[in-house]
């Protein structure tokens, strides 16, 4: 890449050359990028279809998120989607959007990190589509293969337990720190430009016999708003159970705000939250913060005024 | 839909729950739009993946384009792709950005459209994103299943013809009659609003074994480069064989400008473009308008400046 060089110097073409010369494709990938589709070997199993698309300035910022980081996050959404359903990715595809005026050498480490979050995720980048536009936007679509049970948000009865794998608030967290001019702690900015999503979990709870999942993107009391309306249930969290971690408790302190509406409150690092019928099938590395019962709606238990203090936590489009 | 009601008026969620009110789903998809991720229980076939954005500005005008246009369009350009692997399409996501003014109306007939484009290729719009952004972009993923044959660039031959089947030159003639300010013919004007691609035709060429095989989105020439660079070979149109309709003539004649630089240069028809061992095994429907040769490049035979001509006739992105 030539210092300095920019999308309009280059075209379309070339910029997709370049890109395409260094993209390892897995073994289920028959045809990769570079034709009109991909084409994969599926085993004989569903397939899970997902689509989630991150804008410059709603989802990231150049200033404060890296290029590899924004690709990284870009897959790792989707893949925490295909997770949440009791899948493993396979594959993904990239569809970018960026300003004539955009560096190549920006668009190539976006390009890197896909595939660094396509690493992550134990999934190839297939394919995709490059094309000019205002603003940076990406759109990233998964595929992933269910190889037992699938779980959607409508599975869950009274009488089952909720549980969370992954972290929760960290990236809220972050993005408080980032909004507030500063660049560190580094474990709570980098995990608002990047989350970890526990993908292998999602197949682990499947196993266990989990009656309904989510990732936890708009924040955890939003998303399992999601599962209560979508079962037709009542959810309570039980306040004790939910662990605030120090990290967030000290920053929180420093900044003068509430830890809980991070954890509560917070999406964008894509933990999974799902429901199972006994404590005793939870699985490892989950843990147990509520139960599920007849009713709807969702509720804190020894938190009365949780609603309040989340009001501004989770984030819906075109709202703000 | 309220009459001026926009998207910030009533967020992502409750314009979601209208838009899912409506989507009849077909009988391979086994979860819809609403979850974490589509399911679909495919037949035991290689699935192919594309995804392909659509940008306000690049590729459609709201004041030349309905939405409902639009949305077909967006759907129409990746069921082509499918069909150009000789795939049939199951399913299409949707990842929309748009700003918070935009009319709730408007985003609503774009979903239209889209589940329009769909019920068109015989597949179901299962899933998909929506969120805010500064531009309406229109990004789609399309997923098919591959009943025979799968069909690359890569397989073209010395010694195959090269034939196509759908439409030439109409949405580049559309497009020219908008620039101008005009709004008919119709004809044209509906052929860059929303194309027509002749998806089922994918799937019967590679049954009558086609080699190679791309639809028409760059421009005629533009493609058949792609084959001819991705299999290697030398493709040669031969400028007699390639029909000029006499609408493309009369309003190339009214215009001043040459009707072949439309046929052999404009893209957005989506016409699908392959080639076969022999004459006698291209199906009904196609047209033979050239030949495979060994060597590199594509040329017009009969046609000597085309090169030229068609400098401007191919669509880069990030080039203009």
């Amino acid at each position: 890449v030539v210092q300095g060089e920019r999308m309009r110097d280059i075209g379309e073409f070339a910029f997709l050359r370049r890109v395409l010369a260094d993209l390892p494709q897995g073994p289920e990938v028959r045809v990769g990028p570079g034709d009109d589709a991909a084409v994969l070997d599926l085993p004989p199993l569903p397939v899970v279809v997902c689509t989630d698309v991150l804008v410059e300035g709603s989802h990231f910022r150049r200033d404060w998120s890296a290029a590899r980081d924004v690709g990284r996050k870009a897959v790792a959404v989707n893949a925490a989607d295909v997770a949440a359903m009791g899948a493993r990715p396979v594959a993904v595809l990239a569809g970018v959007v960026a300003p004539p005026d955009v560096d190549v050498a920006w668009l190539m480490e976006l390009a890197a990190g896909m595939q660094d979050g396509a690493a992550d995720a134990g999934c190839s980048l297939s394919g995709g589509d490059t094309v000019a536009g205002p603003a940076i936007t990406v759109s990233v679509s998964a595929i992933g293969v269910v190889p037992g049970a699938t779980v959607t948000r409508a599975g869950a009865h009274a009488g089952d337990v909720v549980a969370v794998c992954g972290r929760l608030g960290y990236a809220a967290a972050g993005l408080a720190v980032l909004t507030r001019g500063f660049r560190s702690p580094r474990l709570l900015v980098d995990a608002q430009r990047c989350p970890q999503p526990p993908y292998q979990q999602g197949v682990v709870a499947a196993a266990a016999g989990a009656t309904a999942m989510i990732d936890v993107s708009d924040g955890l009391m939003a998303d399992l708003g999601h599962v209560a309306e979508q079962s037709g249930v009542r959810v309570t969290v039980e306040l004790g159970r939910v662990a605030v971690p120090t990290e967030l408790e000290q920053m929180a302190r420093a900044l003068g705000v509430d830890a809980r509406t991070w954890v509560f409150g917070g999406g964008e690092d894509h933990a999974l939250a799902a429901c199972f019928p006994t404590a005793g099938t939870v699985p490892q590395g989950w843990d147990v913060i509520g139960r599920v019962e007849a009713g709807a709606g969702v509720d804190v238990e020894g938190w009365p005024d949780w609603s309040t203090a989340l009001a501004d936590g989770g984030y819906e489009h075109f709202r703000r």
